[in-house]
């Protein structure tokens, strides 16, 4: 197939002239006003590239799409480098090594890294973390043994500091992040409760996550009402992953030192001017509340602390998760938009290629 | 002078057959629509109280007026108990002591403690301090050395964790409270930038209190390049008394591990309906800023040190101060509502009656 990459977004434009050892990889065609559509996206083919020296030449198995990657679009992310205009997409990606140039790591190898929407990519060795398939499906890497489980654990943890008396309200509970962050809420012992966008969503949250409640937030406009059924006590603790209305409701619940840990705010992800609300300010002075943004590579030092006792969790069930996999790497796009839409339940990926455990 | 309690907010209502003894005070006498008029206030008149055991009988020497009494008019303030119809309101006073029942104190002493808006007033001996009129002028214990200088003391030093290195920036610079905040930072090596609403206020500001640089607020509504002007690295420490606006700015230009200590939100405090503004929580992510609110009363273990540290500023001459004094008890809701228009330069003051320090 050859066709110009002026035409339509999910044609394949030919950059090589060789069909031999194609690869396929997005680049960033143009940057989205407001919410993205598929012209933001190219698939162009490429060859397959050469490791370099130290370099790894990686095929592409699970492909992780996040929300934050909206803010490298347009480049107002602020922790994120922007993406430029014909730059290839990056992301997480879960895949097997294919060729080592004595970087560390031999073909076959399982390795998870930060690396393209692509069929191929080379990294440098140390760019990667090696991933044991016998842990735990290698997609979890990226999901909730990888950034959203970190993101979860040192969030709850360490910025919302939740302990056993607090309430703990979570938005995008059914999600990567909050629906790790809620079961961690709820192994410490705290009330926790839930925030998402339908019922199949609460039904997961409530029956197969444990939380004490969920409200769907899309049944109600008045969040203030559910909240005080949902958390009669208050709100101690509140991880935020979606901004908003929401939000809002919220921090007219939030008890004395309650702690507000933002991690997202996805509702706003795609707006074209700055979204106006309630000033809020207010209401942390009665209740010395601390609001407090995070990312979680600040927590780098002890990724892997947080991920055994994820693992542990995992294993000895307390933990659930879910994966929403959508097939076949020319549909990314489709995946990432779903995320501003609340398709996915649990961790959405993009499967690229076929590997050793997909039979689990 | 006899006048019904119905008739002009500050006639006096004669509640007391005696004239002998008489005591004036202020009650609310409805609850405030947005900003309040006159007719919240009623002067009544009634004998001088009685001392009970243990209690002292106090004749007020200088009060209080400080936004946070907004809240307990309406009872939405959520940490002062909210006044109800027909309360004698109350603030910070200093006064001399007239009797003492058995209270700890001698008439003659000077005492400071939350008091009636009054003449006079009674209260147990364990709810007052002790004044020292050779410290300072005795007007400051409801100042610079009382709850405002103790907020700016805490707020500073242990919400905004202002360092040498900072940039600080405090609204309501030159208030009671933001007056004392920017010196201190200053005197921590911070580079100091406030926010005041006319020009003579920058010009004590800059040129009396010897912060870095002012902004008057009025004079720009593009208060983000004012700020880029006056605090070109970006803002580390933001000690907020006005919200709104000015607000919205500063969260643009907050620094990486920046620090939101919310001490007032007097823009909002008369509003009818929840003001709205942009979104902010957004910027606190990619900053990993912290935003908290606090109440002087969570320092109280502490007070006494910060007094010490104060005056010692006072004495060596780092840490200058000003006083607006408005005379007469009848006056005093003016001088309240002019808080609200930035009519005080300093702390806001009403004087009701001479005592031993008059001369200073």
């Amino acid at each position: 197939m050859s066709v110009a990459a002026t035409q339509a977004p999910f044609g394949v434009a030919l950059l090589s002239g060789s069909m031999a050892g194609s690869n396929r990889q997005f680049r960033l065609a143009a940057r989205p006003e407001g919410t993205p559509d598929r012209d933001v996206f190219e698939l162009v083919e490429t060859d397959v590239p050469e490791p370099g020296p130290g370099e790894v030449l990686v095929r592409t198995r699970y492909l992780s799409v996040d929300p934050y990657m909206r803010g490298r679009m347009d480049g107002t992310s602020g922790y994120a480098d922007a993406w430029e205009i014909d730059d290839p997409l990056q992301g997480g990606v879960v895949g097997e090594v294919v060729e080592s140039n004595g970087a560390g790591f031999e073909a076959g190898d399982v390795v998870t890294g930060d690396l393209e929407w692509a069929d191929y990519s080379t990294a440098p060795g140390t760019a990667l973390q090696p991933v044991d398939p016998d842990l735990a499906p290698v997609s979890t890497a990226l999901g909730v043994l990888g950034m959203p489980g970190r993101t979860a654990y040192f969030g709850t943890r360490e910025v919302a500091n939740v302990t056993a008396s607090d309430t703990f309200v979570v938005t995008g509970a059914a999600g990567a992040v909050g629906s790790v962050a809620g079961q961690i809420a709820k192994l410490s012992g705290a009330r926790t409760v839930g925030f998402a966008g339908s019922d199949e969503k609460v039904r997961f949250v409530e029956d197969e996550l444990g939380f004490d409640a969920c409200i769907n937030y899309e049944a109600t406009d008045d969040h203030a009402a559910a909240l005080d059924e949902a958390a009669p006590a208050g709100v101690d603790c509140y991880f935020d992953n979606v901004g908003g209305p929401i939000t809002d409701a919220v921090f007219t619940r939030l008890n004395l030192d309650a702690r507000v840990a933002v991690c997202g705010q996805i509702s706003m992800y795609n707006a074209t001017e700055t979204p106006t609300g309630p000033r809020k300010l207010r209401h942390l002075i009665s209740t010395r509340a601390t609001v407090e943004g995070f990312l979680v590579s600040d927590f780098a030092p002890r990724f892997e602390t947080a991920t055994e006792q994820l693992a542990e969790w995992i294993d000895s069930g307390d933990l659930q998760y879910r994966e929403t996999v959508t097939e076949g790497l020319e549909n990314a796009p489709d995946a990432f938009l779903g995320l501003f839409e609340g398709a996915n339940v649990g961790k959405q990926l993009v499967a690229v290629s076929d590997g050793v455990d997909s039979e689990r």
